[in-house]
């Protein structure tokens, strides 16, 4: 048993079953996006797969309560959809430090598809605004999103390993600027993708209003919002 | 069995199947991030969606050839991770024809979270690009993204119905100035995000590189780039 920014417990188990379903969600959406059996058969799956909804909805939290294992102030957020190990909507995205910023890598197959063959163009503001506000994080500056700008250079291909990279340009108090980028791993200084966010930190009566009934899996009020070291950059794939 | 814009017929069983499959795994997204079960149950529950996987693997299509009801002339992609009614990762965002642009409604639950109780910022990026790319082709101007701004006005509330609106501002030949808001639809006039996209149709001899070898379910090559009068917009949900 590891432990939590805040010193809170870590589940290595638990995590590890998190991280297992999440993967075989992840395969299961993929292949839905690619099969060709016939309806009936297409019909029985979507049976099965409500069987096993009803097995995970007979226990669940309340959404003001993060789930177990997640760290807003060190911003591993297990069921983030772009870099949740538990969830099927993330590629994921695994982070890391990298200089004086964040880098990431992730590949997206078919289920991302925007036009034929090609990543969706909100997928790259997606995965830009989390990894934008990761590097914000990374320079202790935590914030909400309050502008975004996405200039697309080229086509993103998938089913290719792609990096992505974020970095501060400038901090002033409460508002932090960052730039990022997504290229082919194999192609990483021809630039597919570039972006630019604005992050601002909200106002403490903001913050009350936005988040005073949040607390973590124990129940603990534990709001985002504080600077982080970001410790969790890095350590392993929770994002 | 109706007709597509091409006139190749239209299988109302297989895509009721489609969309039946879609919302299974929807559900069981939307469960895996509310669920508190223990560690063995989450991976009993993981080895059966791989059991699941294996099913729908037994027979798939090629990654150039589009599934059968897909329509990209008139947008409709069953799989599409906005709109298609198949994809889990889609809310999915219900689209039609409104006054001289486009509107669409969504609910986006937990699985689609950013800061604790909101949107992912990204999020609203990903859906205004669909939003703002249809507009233009309800305008008859389809195009790529080749720019993307966001102006997040205030956090976006998870589990509420949302509007999303698009419309054509600019048209200057192969480029296309697309507007659009996110709101509440409780409260359709305070705008939360607003975007503004330029889409631009390529050339030639880029469509050729681009989706050259792109075929439709039954072989035939069907490109997008071609201007469209999105009929399929408002015909049912499959966006």
């Amino acid at each position: 048993v590891t432990s939590s920014s805040d010193g809170s417990p870590f589940d290595p188990v638990l995590m590890a079953a998190v991280t297992e379903l999440g993967g075989a969600l992840r395969g299961l959406v993929d292949a839905s996006v690619r099969t060709t059996v016939d309806p009936a058969e297409l019909s029985a799956v979507a049976a099965a797969a409500r069987e096993l909804t009803t097995r995970l909805a007979a226990s669940t939290r309340p959404v003001t309560r993060l789930p177990a294992l997640d760290d807003p102030v060190a911003f591993r957020r297990r069921d983030s959809p772009v870099t949740g190990v538990g969830s099927a909507i993330a590629p994921p995205v695994v982070l890391h430090r990298d200089g004086d910023g964040v880098a990431g890598t992730a590949t997206l197959g078919l289920a991302y598809e925007g036009p034929p063959g090609f990543l969706h163009g909100g997928m790259s503001g997606l995965l830009m605004d989390q990894v934008l506000g990761a590097a914000a994080i990374a320079a202790g500056r935590w914030g909400m999103t309050v502008r975004l700008e996405l200039d697309y250079r080229g086509p993103v291909p998938l089913d290719r390993p792609l990096v992505l990279r974020g970095r501060l340009v400038e901090d002033a108090g409460r508002k932090a600027v960052v730039t990022g980028t997504i290229a082919l791993a194999a192609a990483p200084e021809q630039v597919l993708v570039e972006a630019r966010g604005v992050f601002v930190a909200p106002r403490p009566d903001k913050l009350a209003a936005y988040f005073g009934e949040v607390t973590d899996a124990s129940g603990r009020h534990r709001p985002p919002g504080r600077p982080t070291d970001a410790t969790a950059l890095g350590e392993g794939a929770a994002g």
